[in-house]
């Protein structure tokens, strides 16, 4: 009766399927690499709300109301939503999806989020206690900013290690039944801290983490980086992903070219001028959902893991002088035959 | 194989036993009428520590691993965390169970926390995903009114209508075997916003969350308040029980005396100057863990509607002129058979 595979890893029997993956971004994402793939593009930052904050709320409503729309269904099919983003309280989340009516567990695991909720929600699937889950997370990089950095008319330099909150909300409806790719296996992260405390270098603080996940994940599989077509982590960017490949080649892994970084693939760095890549709950979330959520529905990959990462600070953390801890959270899919679908 | 027994309930197939439950609190809360019946009484609010929110998280880590010890484990032996509270980004939390080094799933739920993490730790042990669960839910009244009222050292009067945010941690092990008290269904809460906005009157902001999951969980489970020994909501404290009573009596409910919330039995209101009663993450999670637990266990309470009771607010969405939405999660609750341990 057992699911457990190893001491952090869970294999699913019923083989969850991802029924459908929507993707909102704003206007930065949208001038992006990954442009066409996404569902629905803001030109404008406020989204038509007052504030950011709101903005965010907006970007949830109309993204997860995309993702239940593209599965066919109505709010009420769906039994549970689970979502988070990084604004303080969660409140981008809990204000976007309110109208919804839909039993709802909310989730912090900052930038890791995406892959939380995936988590748990497969789990809740394949467990027999739900048989549509919608899952998704949010940021927003004026909120962001202004949260965690400066006031934006400040117009403060940022050094070469930073990212750049991605702007949006990625959603996906978990589903008991159909044909789309299926979460086979999910890696809980714990949480990792290296004693980084440099705010303005999220891929540093979080590599460690990446690192933890990777490795336990091998150990309770008895798999290689070369067993996936795609590793992708979250939002270490160009550094973090650096440090990820040379802490794993220490520990005997070769992580080649098979393995990438969502914050590297959605933002030209040199054009865009973000630095060390993208970050942010929804730099995960978007990009699985619009870049590599069609490649696994028509098999181009066939097995996939899925690492967002997250780092659990807060403004206040930081003032006191604390380290930034790092999680990150695994889930296995495998895309749909080709020809399939 | 579905577990789902009405639109917003499902009933546990393997009967999940909570192994120990652990309680830790504050001087106030030492002073208060429940005094007897927590593990470790702090005297000091700041625990030691420089600052309220390292206070908090050290009230996490010491019950966090009361809890375990309390149920004769190690923190190897146990499959997940799930624990949340209010400071921004849960660093509460997180900087109060990095040590313990267990696959972590963070959750933002305000003060239903508790009933948040026990109702999805219980469906992750239900449904196969691991043998051991910690969850658990803090609060600290400093670091609390500090981030959603006043500086403390303003010396502000409050309302009579406001509550007092509790400090301390309360955690409970959930485990696949034993013969502790056992949770045989969850009723998970929809985000119910009646457009309150007065951030010191929680307990009507709340109050309608805890009706419609009440409603919600009668109409699922086809019982009445009289089918329960205890009901107990989370933090509404006088005024949002008194709310909670007249609405449901509208509802067709007569909630008789077994109901009360957990707010008004934590402090002795008129001569701790608490006002309307307690609340906090920590309010539901302690006198859960402290004063119905061991009735619980003694077959003294034979079944309990456990309901954290929740309101997802900022200080910026309030300043925003946003309302309070609120949340309440439902966790039904058999005690042993009289005798039997």
């Amino acid at each position: 009766m057992s699911k457990r595979i190893g001491k952090q890893t869970v294999r699913l029997s019923e083989k969850v399927s991802i029924l459908s993956a929507a993707s909102t971004v704003g206007p930065k994402e949208a001038e992006g690499p990954l442009s066409k793939y996404f569902d629905q593009r803001v030109e404008d930052i406020y989204f038509g709300e007052k504030t950011w904050e709101l903005a965010e709320s907006k970007f949830v409503e109309k993204n997860m109301g995309l993702a239940i729309q593209k599965a066919n269904l109505k709010p009420k099919d769906i039994d549970y939503v689970l979502c988070g983003d990084l604004l303080n309280q969660c409140t981008g989340s809990t204000f976007g999806i309110k109208n919804l009516e839909i039993p709802f567990f909310g989730l912090f695991g900052a930038c890791s989020t995406m892959g939380e909720s995936m988590s748990l929600g497969a789990m809740l699937i394949d467990g027999g206690f739900a048989n549509y889950v919608l899952t998704g997370a949010s940021s927003h990089f004026c909120a962001a900013e202004k949260q965690f950095r400066f006031p934006l008319p400040l117009g403060t330099q940022r050094p070469p290690t930073s990212t750049w909150t991605v702007t949006g909300d990625g959603a996906v409806v978990l589903s008991r039944k159909g044909d789309g790719p299926k979460i086979v296996e999910i890696t809980t992260g714990k949480i990792v801290d290296m004693g980084v405390t440099d705010a303005n270098n999220m891929g540093a603080a979080m590599a460690p983490a990446a690192v933890a996940l990777l490795k336990a994940h091998f150990e309770d599989t008895g798999r290689k980086p070369q067993d996936y077509d795609v590793i992708a982590t979250g939002d270490l960017g160009t550094v973090g992903r650096q440090l990820v490949v040379e802490l794993m080649e220490k520990e005997g892994y070769d992580m080649d070219s098979r393995y990438t970084d969502c914050g590297i693939e959605i933002f030209d760095a040199k054009k865009q001028d973000t630095h060390a890549g993208g970050s942010g709950c929804a730099c995960s979330a978007v990009t699985f959902c619009a870049y590599f959520y069609p490649k696994l529905v028509s098999g181009e990959i066939r097995r996939m893991l899925f690492i967002p990462t997250g780092a659990l600070m807060s403004p206040t953390s930081s003032q006191q002088g604390q380290p930034i801890p790092g999680i990150a959270h695994g889930v296995v899919i495998e895309g749909c035959k080709k020809g399939a679908k």
